[in-house]
């Protein structure tokens, strides 16, 4: 059923010479199926059938992309056993994870089938002409989103269904009115190629124009290069590293025409606890964060990477019990030889750092690919000085820092790059004692949380995954969420255009439904 | 009244040893105040001073805000004559002219105000929690727009008011809750340093923190390039020249953290002459045309550069009634010398492209610095293969390009670059001959028009002035009206936060009584 073939729209193809096949860390083993990267030729086919798409799928009414969509989900769901065992094969992951991370990918894909259903998301505006105002008459303006052109998107190593193929972007983006070019993503390009057959299906029994999705294969960085180089490419998604993620957006900004590139990239998640919560609930919080700290082997972008701390007894007691309870847990095979290679590697190099105390790590053997959990411990002051210590350890790895005092720990904050989440664990009345760092915090997260764990991002309108560079390359988007269709879109206003050829969203009588801002005031009036 | 200096925050300050003075075009002479660059040092200090407000002022109340917006206003209007003539002085452009753009700007600025206090622009969303929701619980989770932190906003030479020093740009910035430095524009600093002086009053009369606005004079370069690589700087606002605003985009990308530069650049805004159009009324759009090439000079970024239509006696007919009536009208003074000679720079460039003709130009003496405007013609193959003549001449000029049919119509605007506007003549049943046109056109453009002109750019919700790139950098965002305020904003959630402690938008008794997305339904109603 897995061929190895790129999809260039409906058609199977496999022109280029190079192959490469996937890997199962679990049974440290190759897996069967050789994949053919992508040639020039066919990402240069892809572009041009997507761009053919655009022209008719622009225009595609809401309930066309929703029967589109929704026939996306089912038919991921009719891949069945074959899907969840492939994405097992390629990942390391367990059962358990796999359907999860389906049932995420069905329920976003249908989500944006509700949103552009239900027609709301264009934010149509409408302001009526006025002829006899003086000193000059008031023209009709009528605004709504429209769909930027093609997308490519880069499937993500750690979430090969819900960040990848029909993952968010790719969901966000068809609907929008976008079509997708998928670069596959080399360490799970079966479970890649699974996800396009079922969306090349949904697209034909839906209609859709051949060339609305594409799936690329690639293992090596040229095919995402042409890709984000290509002219008839409008926007980027990506999620992976900084180092990726900054090197796409690099390229885009530097083309003759430059395009928008949302990178969802590195972040290590602070952490702050604040002294009363630890003497309350020191012991459940650290079985709760060697938990966090743990789950799915460390690889989850919201990981908490990074605990802060006011030195005392309270934090040592924490440490203690945080050092206990995360060698107790059961290690996790990591997604791919080179992910746990690079989680080693980055965890050695940090250790190198003068003042940073390794306080407990796994230390029974494991198979080939577990990763070995961590907890290393180091002083505010150290920390302060060092931004070798403020970078993210990939995998199970986390950092206590042991702040002199209050002040130290707002000036840590401040100094911390961009970050996808911040956490508080306080006891309410903290709150206002702390204000200033919870201020501090918030200025450099997109996303804050209230004795909870960074890890589990909710799929839901008010969700913000994203946040200050480089937690992500544009801070005023959101990856996760109905409102990630915003990165594809851009308004367009029509003046004086005759009611009959507006689109239906602007239309005087309003056939939609829907909610316009008409002469200021929201409504779903005619006019 | 006119000091020459810069203000630091409130603080009046010249450390610089370079100075430059501003021009009269009409009078053809300097100036009298001598304006002292901005040094490195009174740079850092400004944004020193903007990072310090954006701790308060991002947290101000919408009412605040809008009381600070509204004493701009107010305050630009005390400056009565002062201003005018200030303004006629440093631009040559006539006092009509004047009294609107300031009416225009206090308008913007009113307006923003108004959206502030109501409060619904920060897009509220509320997902309530579900406890007991299996396999996991579902938090709390809220969201709303907060501000990106200091904004640098470059003034316009061709709107010393609406698109300067309380323009657009940072009157969005300030109602986001930015602190915004504005590097005002030399060829009317004086008005600049007005109208910031008007700023800086508002401020102290309503109680905004030091350092909510700076006002830097430059005549080079190096102030903005520095401002754009400043690292407490988190965002840019442009409206200039091709040249310039990509030169700052770049610099903005390089940055070790890129942050994102809104620039409203160059159009040459194509107008789509159909055959019925212009068999009914080619003698009044020749009129009609003639003015809108030559309102302003020419010097508007909406100006009609590109009139295109299908060959034969009815487009040969308009031609001539254009050329006829466009030297009727009186030329009009350009804003600087550099800009008239630009002018006559680009217009001798571009003609001597093979196969441009010039058709008619002004032809009597003028005063220096008043533009003689001209209409040229070309074929459409010519133009067709030949980019150069895809170029915008800022000024009152304008190419008629005769193309042999639909398809080189066709052909010809897929291959122009982005356009803010894209314009369509045509009588109503033309609309659907015409259709592949029309949406070739609507891919090109920010804006379309039918049967107007684009000069004149309504300032209303529904208005969009940006398009595809080069027409603005991010085709995502409008620079003019309320939404143009997204470009300074980013979300943010709250996760299981205490009531108490959120922000009044998402407190659950909604004490503002905006519109919030709760649990996916549009609704005032408390939680």
């Amino acid at each position: 059923m897995i061929t190895g073939k790129n999809y260039i729209g409906k058609q199977k193809s496999s022109k280029g010479e190079r192959k490469f096949k996937t890997f199962n860390p679990l049974s440290n083993t190759e897996n069967e199926v050789a994949f053919a990267e992508a040639s020039t030729e066919e990402i240069d086919n892809a572009l041009d059938l997507a761009w053919q798409a655009f022209e008719e799928f622009r225009n595609y009414s809401g309930s066309r992309k929703s029967e589109f969509l929704n026939a996306i989900a089912d038919e991921i769901e009719a891949l069945g056993e074959t899907l969840i065992d492939t994405y097992c094969s390629e990942s390391g992951l367990p059962v358990g994870r796999a359907i999860g991370e389906r049932g995420r990918t069905m329920f976003q894909l249908r989500s944006f089938a509700d949103l552009v259903k239900d027609g709301n998301w264009v934010e149509a505006n409408i302001d009526t002409a006025q002829p006899d105002r003086a000193p000059l008459p008031k023209p009709d303006i009528r605004k709504m989103l429209i769909p930027l052109g093609p997308v490519v998107v880069f499937g993500a190593s750690n979430f090969p269904l819900a960040y990848s193929t029909a993952g968010g972007d790719t969901a966000a983006a068809l609907a929008a009115g976008c079509p997708v070019v998928v670069k596959s993503h080399p360490m799970h390009a079966g479970t890649g190629e699974l996800v396009a057959s079922a969306i090349i299906k949904a697209a034909e029994k839906t209609g859709m124009p051949n060339g609305v999705f594409s799936n690329l294969n690639s293992s090596g960085i040229e095919v995402g290069v042409k890709l984000v180089q290509h002219p008839k490419v409008k926007a980027v998604g990506f999620t992976g590293s900084i180092r990726g993620g900054r090197a796409l957006y690099d390229l885009a900004a530097k083309r003759e025409e430059p395009i928008p590139v949302f990178a969802e990239m590195g972040s290590i998640n602070p952490v702050v606890f604040l002294p009363d919560a630890l003497k309350e609930r020191g012991d459940v919080l650290a079985k709760y964060y060697a938990g966090s700290v743990t789950m799915g082997a460390g690889q989850f972008c919201t990981n908490p990477g990074l605990l802060l701390g006011i030195k005392g007894d309270h934090l040592n007691h924490f440490i203690t019990k945080l050092s206990e309870a995360i060698v107790e847990i059961e290690p996790g095979c990591m997604l791919h030889p080179n992910i746990i290679g690079t989680y080693e590697k980055n965890k050695k190099q940090v250790m190198a750092n003068a003042g940073l105390e390794l306080v407990s790590e796994y230390a029974e053997e494991v198979g080939a690919n577990f990763a070995k959990q961590a907890v290393t411990t180091v002083e505010g002051a150290t920390f302060l000085e060092n931004t070798a210590l403020h970078q993210e350890v990939f995998g199970p790895f986390t950092m206590v820092v042991q702040c002199e005092d209050k002040a130290q720990l707002e000036a840590i904050i401040k100094k911390l790059e961009g970050q996808l989440t911040g956490t508080l664990i306080a006891e309410g009345m903290e709150l206002s004692k702390y204000a200033s760092v919870i201020e501090a915090l918030k200025n450099r997260v997109g996303r804050i949380i209230f004795n909870g764990v960074p890890t589990g991002v909710e799929v839901c309108p008010s969700m913000v995954h994203g946040g200050p560079y480089p937690a992500s390359t544009d801070s005023r988007f959101t990856a996760v969420g109905i409102h990630s269709i915003q990165r594809w879109v851009r308004p367009f206003s029509y003046q004086d255009w005759p009611d009959q050829f507006l689109p239906e969203a602007l239309k005087n009588d309003n056939p939609l439904g829907i909610l316009r801002l008409v002469n200021n005031k929201n409504t779903k009036d005619r006019i």
